[in-house]
């Protein structure tokens, strides 16, 4: 459900009632009352039959439910909906809630997927959730369920948009502190992660771009060293496990041939290397898919927009390629 | 001319027979027998006259040519056209000796604008330029008209693609140094430096956005305190001095909303945080104008293709756009 008080909920019955083929595909982990406002908000018009909110306790009982019924497991404890577009804790433990709950389903193997709507980092954080976002507490719930260290289960973000997938070796870090991050066994794992990931989603062969860190990828230790130190290395030895790598590339051409279809994904060096170019091609179809855990996780690449929450103006396009995405493994 | 081994020749031949009426307004500082080959090269449909080259002294002499007469200034020695395709420190001079000597008839006042074609930085080297580029090449020259220091002419590098201005803080630096090139006393120059060609080039109220250096734009200090501590003071500066400059915002949606129309440049804080966007977006009608200097130069936005030269398969539609540019002051 994401945050109770963003545009989460508005934005699973639009696009509930824009494709309700899904209805059979997905159940809901959130708040009844909340999602029946969302429904309500969302409105339907009088050609459609109206869709209702019916409530389940686990995903086997979502199972063959009578059409225009949304399968909502009541995940969180809310004693009335929150008002929207307003951080509090109570909305934050909601969402941590719903995370919790869906998480635990696919790590038992009863869900396919996690689709997660957005959730307000400082809800979280004022509901004392230790974790900055989705990712980190995925990957913790994961650590648990396996009964191992968190630094057992290294993730990373893959953001995918009609044609250009990347995924990046670090995220939320201040820029200087991403250069540091680019070590060799970093590049080599984000590749290694990203390899398994397309091989399990069925494309063994997927073509992995690896972009260089400086201009021009250094133009031959010309502006930086890291190409020939760092990035080259992994890349040969990620080639010698069988993974489709080449480069470093050129950080400013590699996204353009990706998007050409010279590769399938690019690995970026840094947060912005990869996102600036995926959100100018698309921020209403953008997808997140967190590689790495042992379910496949995707969510949309937007936040709580609280300001729209209530207003029923949010699309839902960025939601549905993040269900979609989830359908087809993750890619 | 830029490097006669190159696809300079044959995409400027190109682009006159696309575009003949450019044949009024430009003068070409070459080499007669090379353009001359170009042409051939670039061939005639035997719909259109052919275009002959046709020597002149000076840019006045080049006032009221006859009809198909591309009007050709010998700027370099060459005894002999040069092999197509490979590195030479003849094929260099010759282009730094056009360089100097359009960069010359701007700065006298004669042209309106300098084009460059594309040069090979180990050609120039063989050639013993000191200069790594066009643009510290072109600065160097308008020192030295000046009678001034060339730490008196600081530049900017724009590039422009349809829809998208980017402003570069550095250049080609590694992206360490480049970190420590974002000062406010740089970011506030950039913003001057840009805000005075907008001003020059009939865009008085140009909306400049500059971008952050972290993810988020540092998130509140979260990641990074760049701009907390250099780039918000700079933008605060520039908006007294009347500059419509806003930001530091989020790097990774600025240029999609430049893209959007809700500015006209973007600044950016390092070489592939700007030119990412800009070549995703068409690289094929790039355009690297120069900002600073005391005359508009505009070149196209890609290099000398030593594969392509020769074949006439390269493309004239960036540097026709940087004519265009050129003509339109830069913008």
């Amino acid at each position: 459900m994401g945050d109770p008080a963003g545009i989460g909920p508005e934005i699973i019955a639009k696009a509930l009632r824009q494709r309700p083929e899904l209805l059979s595909r997905v159940v809901i982990a959130g708040d009844l009352p909340t999602l029946r406002n969302a429904l309500a908000l969302t409105g339907s018009d009088s050609e459609q039959p109206d869709l209702l909110p019916m409530p389940v306790d686990s995903l086997a009982d979502a199972v063959g439910l009578p059409a225009g019924r949304v399968a909502v497991v009541q995940a969180c404890e809310l004693p009335r909906p929150v008002p929207l577009g307003r951080i509090s804790a109570e909305a934050g433990r909601a969402a941590a809630d719903c995370i919790t709950w869906a998480a635990r389903a696919a790590l038992r193997g009863e869900a396919l997927a996690v689709v997660t709507a957005p959730i307000h980092k400082e809800a979280l954080s004022a509901a004392g959730v230790p974790h900055p976002g989705h990712t980190e507490f995925l990957q913790a719930l994961a650590a648990e369920h396996l009964g191992v260290d968190v630094g057992q289960v290294p993730v990373r973000m893959m953001l995918s948009c009609p044609g250009l997938r990347t995924v990046l070796v670090s995220i939320h870090v201040a820029l200087r502190d991403a250069l540091d991050a680019v070590t060799q066994e970093q590049v080599l794992q984000t590749l290694r992660i990203t390899a398994a990931h397309f091989q399990r989603s069925g494309m063994p062969r997927a073509r992995i771009a690896v972009a260089g860190l400086n201009p021009h990828a250094g133009e031959g230790g010309l502006f930086g060293r890291e190409e020939i130190d760092i990035i080259a290395p992994a890349v040969v030895q990620a080639q010698a496990d069988g993974i489709l790598a080449s480069g470093p590339h050129a950080p400013d051409t590699v996204f353009m041939r990706a998007r050409q279809g010279e590769f399938d994904v690019v690995l970026a060096m840094y947060h912005d290397q990869g996102l600036i170019p995926v959100k100018l091609m698309g921020l209403e179809h953008g997808v997140n898919t967190t590689l790495g855990l042992p379910f496949v996780r995707t969510s949309p690449d937007h936040g709580t927009a609280f300001d729209l929450a209530g207003t029923g103006r949010a699309s839902p396009a960025s939601l549905l390629a993040a269900v979609d995405a989830a359908l087809g493994a993750g890619i």
